[in-house]
């Protein structure tokens, strides 16, 4: 039955365990953690799957990983292209540098250098681009003109949804008895992955997407039935600021079973809480799903026996060390917490 | 041959092997963690043993649980004692509420009151004295005569260094082939128990301390083969600025390969190293085993084979988030990084 509905979505559990096999020479097998902690407070047994702990220090690697080594040696010669600023860029150079290939990346003129450098520090090359979504593409489309290079976008690819799938495959088979997978939504294709993966092998599991309140184009599209893209997010999870895309959002109908939005101030807290009793370095993006659990506003949770173990994706931990969110005035321009 | 001399040492591996069977039920049994990026600057790659992860957030609780396991009903009924505002404090009072006795802590009137809190949290009872070396003693003297309870200190004493002995067994099962531990050291219970265990599994294995050069009392001990106990230590390791005791010196003395000294600059980087690269909330004392892998100064490790695994006790994350070292400007009292 799952296998059978699967089949329409970007991609499928065959092809997610191929890309398991295809990463695992690769990708860290990362750890789950435990805090009694966090966990009394969210009223549930909490399993934290440490994607933070995953080479260039966020999730992202699976899913470039998958769809470099996927490219025929013929394409794959010719590089790969994408654009973005984010943790999505140095884990497609760091991915084509694994395969010996080039790493062609548009970035905006105004990224923080210490992007830049973290992108050519693993040896991809950074064309500049002004920041805007117009220019960005016509940039990108003249690079892949110009170089043959095959443009690996950062969530709407089926391969790097396969890839992004894995987590779910690995963290069922360490906590199998997990109830519920809450996993942070940006343009969706983690959650897509996990869903497919997670459902596949365990049908009874429920997928939460957790939500910043001020990006909340995931909840608004699912209540919609239609992609309901946001125009300028300001929230601190910076890495769920983009909206979902065409491949992803039949997913996130379907098998997503609810989406929970949380606070900037939740997500604050949920950071620093992780950072003072798990002891783990996580990014906002990655507190949004642990203030989701604290939150205790998830009907899919509530609805589960007491005792049932949860698990949250800490998709990152790819932050300023210098610009803690409870120890800095927010620069202009992000969310000021309310 | 080693079992028959370390007879004459504070505890003994078979000890040891007991309390691991005696805190199996309480403690965690941390993850080792690798990160490949501090491997590469360190030369060869690294295990971080994570006590981080431990029950109160640091190895203290090993040897605090099997103390307060290990005594008779009789005498736990009375409860148990010490003076200490850190780990030791309210790991003592974890391991008391889990017996279900009391844990009376004398701790000074100056003490940051967060620290008191977390013992009472913990449900410690606090008593209050002046910050002397003469008054801490005196209370817990007078509070043991009130109560009829045990005193536990810190480290100088069998039971406690056994009980850290723990984290060794627990590392060389996960990673047998370690060619050396590095250990944080202060008072020298956590290498006592290590160095009596490792060496007893391995006698191969080197292990060597960790020390603050600004509380370099371990190192002249072993220069002097006597204890040289230090007056003002004025470290950031806070954990590490106490001197070796009579039960840990005749250890630290024959058992341990090598002391190797670093500065409080080199301790506040390798902290921001393991926090940006391996996503872990370290405190200082910790991260003093790292700087001296990232020194390379370490001849016992010099010597191993290429490719030899390091392992390194990660030995505590308690930690002021609103006062990391590298944001920060040094609280009068704290030592100055140079």
């Amino acid at each position: 039955m799952t296998t059978t509905s699967t089949t329409t979505y970007a991609t499928t559990i065959d092809a997610i365990r191929d890309a398991a096999r295809r990463i695992a020479p690769h990708a860290i097998r990362t750890p789950v953690v435990r805090c009694s902690a966090i966990s009394e407070r969210a009223g549930h047994p909490l399993r934290f799957k440490c994607e933070n702990f995953q080479k260039v220090g966020a999730f992202k690697f699976r899913g470039a990983c998958n769809a470099v080594f996927k490219l025929s040696d013929e394409l794959a010669r010719r590089g790969v292209v994408t654009h973005s600023s984010g943790n999505h860029a140095q884990a497609l150079a760091l991915a084509a540098k694994l395969r010996g290939i080039p790493a062609h990346i548009v970035m905006p003129r105004n990224a923080p250098s210490v992007k830049r450098e973290a992108v050519e520090g693993y040896g991809g090359i950074v064309y500049p681009c002004e920041p805007t979504v117009a220019d960005r593409e016509a940039t990108a489309d003249r690079v892949v003109a110009e170089t043959g290079g095959t443009l690996i976008p950062p969530y709407n690819h089926p391969d790097v949804i396969a890839g992004q799938g894995t987590i779910a495959l690995e963290f069922l088979e360490e906590c199998p008895d997990l109830g519920a997978i809450i996993v942070p939504i940006g343009g969706g294709g983690m959650i897509s992955g996990v869903a497919l993966a997670a459902k596949a092998v365990k049908p009874s599991i429920a997928i939460i997407a957790a939500e910043p309140a001020n990006a909340d184009d995931a909840a608004r599209s699912k209540r919609a039935g239609s992609i309901q893209p946001i125009a300028a997010a300001t929230t601190i999870a910076d890495g769920l600021r983009t909206s979902l895309g065409s491949l992803t959002f039949p997913v996130v109908r379907d098998l997503v079973d609810e989406v929970v939005t949380v606070s900037e101030d939740e997500i604050v807290a949920a950071m620093r809480l992780v950072f003072e009793r798990a002891k783990l370095v996580i990014e906002p993006s990655a507190a949004v799903g642990v203030a989701v659990a604290l939150s205790r506003r998830s009907k899919a949770i509530s609805a589960l026996q007491q005792g049932t173990p949860v698990g949250i994706v800490l998709c990152g931990g790819n932050v300023d060390l210098d610009a803690l969110p409870w120890s800095v005035t927010p620069p202009s321009g992000a969310a000021a917490p309310r």
